[in-house]
């Protein structure tokens, strides 16, 4: 079988490596996501089991992925963020986010009964992904800036026009309603319309979902004696910080380091 | 909310756009698979469960982006050919790479039981992806054929090393009894040795998948006489052609059209 | 001297590599030259020293990189046609840009007194450089007629335009007068006008400049008894044939070969 | 003129933008440079008439581009610095490279005569270019670094090599004298054999050109009572210090601010 006389079509692929020494973000980003949302029944303007589940797939990746330090989510997206000195895969993009968005979608998959019991799975859920190189520590803050500023404008604009919606307008009307208003508007309308307080909704709808790696000690065995034998982990842990203040950094200065 | 203050960092993003008029062929493979297919007890050398999960897998691919106008799969990978005009997503290879991925990876976790009735999932399957562009029609056939070609090597091969092992050998001997050995002394073996004339072996173990559109009509409604309304399908079909020769080419001209 | 300690710095350089199979045209392009011309005093609408000078540098470019086939030129372009299999320089973008931009300006500084022996070169003459491929002989064509159709359009206007400038217009009322003209307008104001019959006017200037390489003998050494040693030369040859009608590539089936 | 029908042949053109916010090095380098110096008799191991040159054009490139910051030139070679911040021609690679290139190689016939006026040019003198993002200033100085190190190398050896050479050894003598030696070793033969002490080598051989802009200000016009009127310039100025250490930076914060 003349085998090496097709080899040559190897010599097509391209070379994608990313820029050394520059963060590498891998985001992975829902397809379709509002019809998938309301096929399945999605709670507004925020359902805590899809967001869990984003969690989880996160966490999943991120178990598969040591070079993955820091990860951003919120709605039907996430951000990787690999380290600036990451060699995996030689730094070849369509591997980084070919790899990324198959275990995000997975594990998507394959935990959807564990958030969502007592819902079918009608439909092939699929993200898509793509890699972006941030040369800096400022710009990679500003990065996840952009990402957690997006959250919150989102999220403030979907909880007035959910409670609009909810309140017997139509979503056209609630759109209109909505037009143009600034912040200090519509955190007025949720008070004094629908006696919600915005600053007091969950964090996790605010402000999105971080994941951190959580140096900690678990038992693994124990000795003869009885004795524990620990070990140490860096188990990916979720909070829902503030990451567009200087606090948060401060008080990881392992993340940029 | 400084939303804007933080908008730059879009601009990172590259263009990956892959030059027009080529085809493109996205192909994902399994990572890790010799152990996943270890983990979850695959016949060897070949299972015929984790082939069809494979083909589905393919063909709801196929259903989702109509501009992959054939696939063809073997083992663990398969690849998927986009027209040469297909301007899905601007032909931006991130995009196309980590949707191809995605759908595939989405669709062998949710199909899995479908195919493994009584195996359960205990590892969440991960498939790198990759895209490369070929100028021409023979480029591209030739792209396929070695793939194929890829397929009967490694075929011929595993079937006479799970023959020897199963006859007693160990992996190690069955390795070395077939190191630089040639087409010819392994159809002997398995012919004189095991009795299994490998001509005769299942076509898919032979030749992998070929996935085609076939025309076809459906009925999808009925008018109120009772007349039948029926809509034209290009429903992916599984086949396990030879198409290394021409006459598959001859046999299907709107291919390369 | 720590050399190593830095040379890390290597990696960062891209791999540009341009795809295998495809054709590559370089075109090289002159920077601000709507005042290089008038600072060196060209001749409107056409420089008959200024076209030379460009004809020369190409040809010296075809000396120098033997995988060109064939390049056009106009005004203050060229293009240069690498053949679909070069692997010069690992067909590096970068390296065939540059080298090829280079020596075309190089040459255009060295010969200026040649075509220009009474004006002085004021300026350092600039040039920039990209590489486009493409992948079938018919886009390539498509190519060059794009650059042949433009230099056409580009003269029928230029020709009117210095016509009604030299005739006492003004550059505003001569621009004026031509905004939105068709082609048979333009021939019309040339013949009835200024009895200009644009169709016998010099084939360079309607067509632009082509260089093959014409196969001939030279006579590069003599035997002791005086008998003529030939050499095979393939020296690069000017004419101004039309380039997107059919019977140019009929007569030179090598090009596309 | 059916202009349209050719002009999707432009859309085949990849955008090459170079990643925001890092430091561009463009690099040219002389293309067969040793056959070219010994055409035209180049002084070994140093020729100051050929450093002079190529130091002009530096000076000539960076008249032109304003976005360059810094150059660093040895030998054949000179590596230019745009501003991390520069959005010149949207930072397109083959646009910045071929300029670059072609401005120099223009430069270097151009002025050819001012530094060689008894040696005709005989052949076109061609450089290559590259451009090389480096994303944080640590990372830029290292290459710099590397250059001038290199120069260091190179000048040490070619210095020994040459003092051989002309005491009679043949150029492969001189070379195996010097195969694997370290700086001590030729330090001591330069001393101990040929009276040469290497630290006293004029600065250009042993460091190469580092071209800075220095404000100054020069008379540019006068008011009608004769008060001259003065415009702070830029004019590249060169030098020949160390840039590996610290002192030069500290010296010039302007350059990596």
């Amino acid at each position: 079988m003349a085998k090496s006389r097709f080899e040559y079509v190897k010599h097509f692929e391209a070379d994608d490596r990313l820029l050394p020494h520059c963060w590498i973000v891998v985001r992975v980003d829902g397809k379709g996501f509002t019809s998938f949302a309301e096929e399945h029944a999605f709670e507004k303007p925020n359902d805590v089991r899809a967001l869990g589940l984003m969690d989880k797939c996160a966490r999943e990746v991120m178990q598969v992925f040591d070079d993955i330090r820091l990860a951003y989510g919120e709605s039907d997206e996430y951000s990787f963020v690999f380290s600036k000195t990451s060699i995996l895969y030689g730094r070849r993009s369509s591997k980084l986010v070919s790899l990324v968005t198959s275990c995000f979608t997975s594990s998507y998959v394959r935990f959807w009964a564990q958030f969502f019991p007592e819902t079918e799975l009608r439909r092939t859920p699929i993200f898509d992904g793509r890699a972006v190189c941030y040369p800096t520590d400022a710009i990679l803050r500003d990065y996840l800036a952009w990402r957690q500023a997006d959250t919150h404008i989102n999220n403030q604009y979907n909880t007035c026009f959910w409670a609009l919606v909810k309140s017997g307008k139509s979503r056209a009307e609630a759109n209109q309603a909505l037009q143009g208003t600034q912040t200090a508007f519509k955190n007025e309308l949720l008070y004094t319309t629908f006696g919600i307080n915005y600053s007091t909704l969950p964090a996790i709808f605010r402000k999105g979902s971080v994941i951190l790696r959580t140096k900690s000690s678990r038992v693994v065995d124990h000795l003869v004696d009885g004795t524990p034998v620990e070990q140490e982990t860096n188990a990916p842990t979720v909070c829902h910080d503030d990451i567009i203040s200087n606090s948060f950094w401060d008080q990881h200065p392992e993340l940029l380091a």
